[in-house]
């Protein structure tokens, strides 16, 4: 019997502003940071489960605050029910009634949530001696149902469906598992394309990334629309007519100035648009998909529950659902999601950068492949070169693909001397 | 010259849970709380804004933090140019661009830009010597259109069609500011619905609120059927077959469960269902309200900014918006919300109740009718008599009207003995 026994935070911050890393037309000097979670338990065999989520800069502490706050409904929590039942952890820490009305499901006490569902799925995959995404994918699916809160999307998504979705895929699981395991799942790189870089920063680094053998880049739009299509045209030039090059917008825009930008853009051939609007719009969302055809559109890293991902199908507002590892609730959630895109049709490809959502997001893209999708068609992974060398499990890239990670647990895990270094404010790096 | 120099916060709760005093389907046990600003100057004459934002309980801490990470954008600003732009004070608030990683505009970090922003109004108020509603209707078109952060509304509201249909309603604005002095604002009353209510407190009740000349009652429904039936008949037999009886399901259903539970009340005449399902699912408002027709959809209170009231009046989606006055950003965000209502015809009946609500949003109602909507017709603000006596210039009911606040400020100040015995956990209510 092992019991959780303290639910750890620090305030890790990277200043990552000082060298414009991350800049777009809506964040120009993000410090890329987490407010992280340990959970310590009293077994000495699996002593804690690491956990993140990911913010900017200014306010992580008060999503650690906010961590503190739910911390006395974890406390005391038995490991081996835990492991048995993270669905019911899940619905904790979200159905509260007196927590819930700060959302609910939404902005600080979601993305603190999240934090400690990621932790509670590291310390699983602990437990489990499996990698989070291996430990999924040999769920039943009665057990990955009953992970989903399926409050608010029954009319779009059954349990029973669910259900059949995923036994539909069952048989195939061990092949695909093994593909993974020997070729990794493709990505694409958001390196070139920081809007505080210059035209000469973008190529190069444009070059580079075809050298490494990724299939598509992105690049940053939508603060000055001259600057924009100089950017575009050189990137184009710099690595053909035929590469998908996404454009990401970071909701700088109305739906009418959308609409307008991209129509200027369209020469180049983006081949999606991200983030056009507010992440709230679906309607605005679903608009603009109606006058950018062909160009696709794709959104999630700022939409912050499962009720707005199945709108988004329901209005046939995206051609990409992008999930977030950080902002809704844990794996549980992205589960929930992921069965959504996949009844609507619609492929996931996960928004990653920032510090450790690349670590993160591959197990969830993995186990959407062996276990829920099954396919890789329109499927790639963000890529972005960013603080990997923080993580004891970093993600790794190869010819363009995230290796599948192999380590126990939830890859979540910052080495000590990161966590020291920079902790936020008292650490070297702050002070 | 005067200046903010300080914003403190409070963390002030009442043990409302104790008595089932706002018990209903989601919340069983809210103890009604303000997460309370003073903003503080170096002027003797005005030196001080109050102001605060409502949670049921646990997570007021949280919200008191992010109050506190918000303050350096607030302190040293110079009090004569915050009066003379609150739109661009609350710009301010909402766009810093690490905080807004956490939303934007929603949750923990939204209630906080509410609660600062309503205590900025308190402090325009009492530097212009006039109760807030009076200040507003007093200013010109152009001033109320600058208030308004137009990011994200310009495919459903421009400021050149605000402007016309404010300058539309110029013309009667001292004819309507006389007749509320004179008559007040409608009102309709929560207080005998409660969920933890027995049937015999709900008929004694309901039978009150018909006594004192509320024109419409409100039931709390959606943990039982039969238990929901039988009330609304006791409900209905006590207040005879004419009066409206709303009914509130706070959240409780899904989308197909919604339609099945109406289906059933609706042998009763209830007159609009509340909060049917998630306040994110507009799209699922809009089925609900396309099944339960006649009985009308409402919603808002926990609706968490312009962009999603946005939305669920260009989808036809609901019949009655509910405007909170401490969930979006402040006076500024509702102002963009009634010209929104206004722009496609629908009537704002505030949500109230809580601590503080009821002062608060008879400012926006009275606004709302002197400039704004020019209407009484289908309007009505809810009333629920709880902790009024705690406040400096509380609500005042008279025959089922409220009276015009007429106090310089937002009417957001609390007593300073009921400051001291109610903060937590320190206070002698709670010691």
């Amino acid at each position: 019997m092992a019991t959780i026994t303290a639910v750890d935070t620090v305030d890790i911050r990277f200043p990552t502003s000082r060298e414009l890393d991350g800049s777009d037309a809506m964040n120009p000097d993000p410090d890329y940071s987490a407010a992280y979670v340990v959970l310590r338990t009293d077994d000495p065999a699996v002593p804690d489960g690491h956990g993140f989520t990911f913010t900017i800069g200014r306010g992580n502490d008060v999503v650690c605050a906010a961590i503190g706050a739910l911390a006395p409904l974890v406390i005391g929590t038995d490991v081996g029910a835990l492991c048995a039942d993270l669905g019911e952890f899940g619905r904790r820490l979200t159905h509260d009634s007196q927590f819930r009305w700060l959302g609910p499901e939404k902005g600080v006490m979601h993305l603190a949530a999240a934090g400690i569902l990621n932790a509670a799925w590291d310390l699983a995959g602990k437990c489990a001696g499996r990698p989070v995404w291996r430990l999924l994918a040999e769920m039943t699916p009665e057990q990955l149902v009953d992970l989903v809160d399926w409050r608010y999307l029954t009319d779009a998504l059954t349990p029973a469906e669910a259900l059949d979705l995923l036994r539909d895929k069952a048989p195939g699981r061990a092949e695909r598992t093994a593909e993974l395991l020997a070729d990794g799942y493709p990505a694409y790189t958001t390196s070139p394309g920081w809007l505080g870089y210059s035209d000469d920063k973008v190529v190069r680094l444009a070059k580079q990334a075809v050298a490494d053998g990724f299939g598509q880049i992105k690049l940053k739009v939508g603060a000055d629309l001259d600057d924009d299509l100089r950017r575009f045209a050189a990137a184009r030039a710099a690595v053909g007519p035929d590469l998908p090059i996404a454009v990401d917008a970071n909701q700088r825009w109305d739906v009418p100035a959308a609409i307008e930008w991209m129509a200027a853009l369209a020469p180049f051939k983006p081949y999606w648009i991200e983030e056009p609007t507010s992440p709230d719009d679906v309607l605005g969302h679903a608009a603009i998909r109606r006058a950018v055809a062909p160009t696709l559109v794709a959104t999630g890293e700022h939409v912050h529950n499962r009720v707005m991902f199945k709108q988004l199908l329901q209005a046939q507002a995206v051609d990409i659902v992008q999930i977030d590892a950080a902002r809704v609730g844990g794996v549980n959630e992205n589960v929930a999601i992921l069965l959504l895109a996949a009844k609507f049709g619609v492929p996931v490809c996960p928004h990653a950068g920032g510090v450790g959502l690349c670590e993160l997001v591959r197990h969830l893209s993995m186990f959407d492949y062996v276990a829920v999708s099954g396919s890789l068609t329109g499927r790639v992974i963000e890529y972005v070169d960013h603080l990997h060398e923080h993580f004891v499990d970093p993600a790794v890239i190869d010819r363009g693909r995230y290796r599948a990670p192999d380590v126990p647990g939830f890859s979540t895990e910052l080495k000590p001397e990161s966590i020291a270094r920079f902790g936020y404010p008292n650490g070297p790096a702050w002070r």
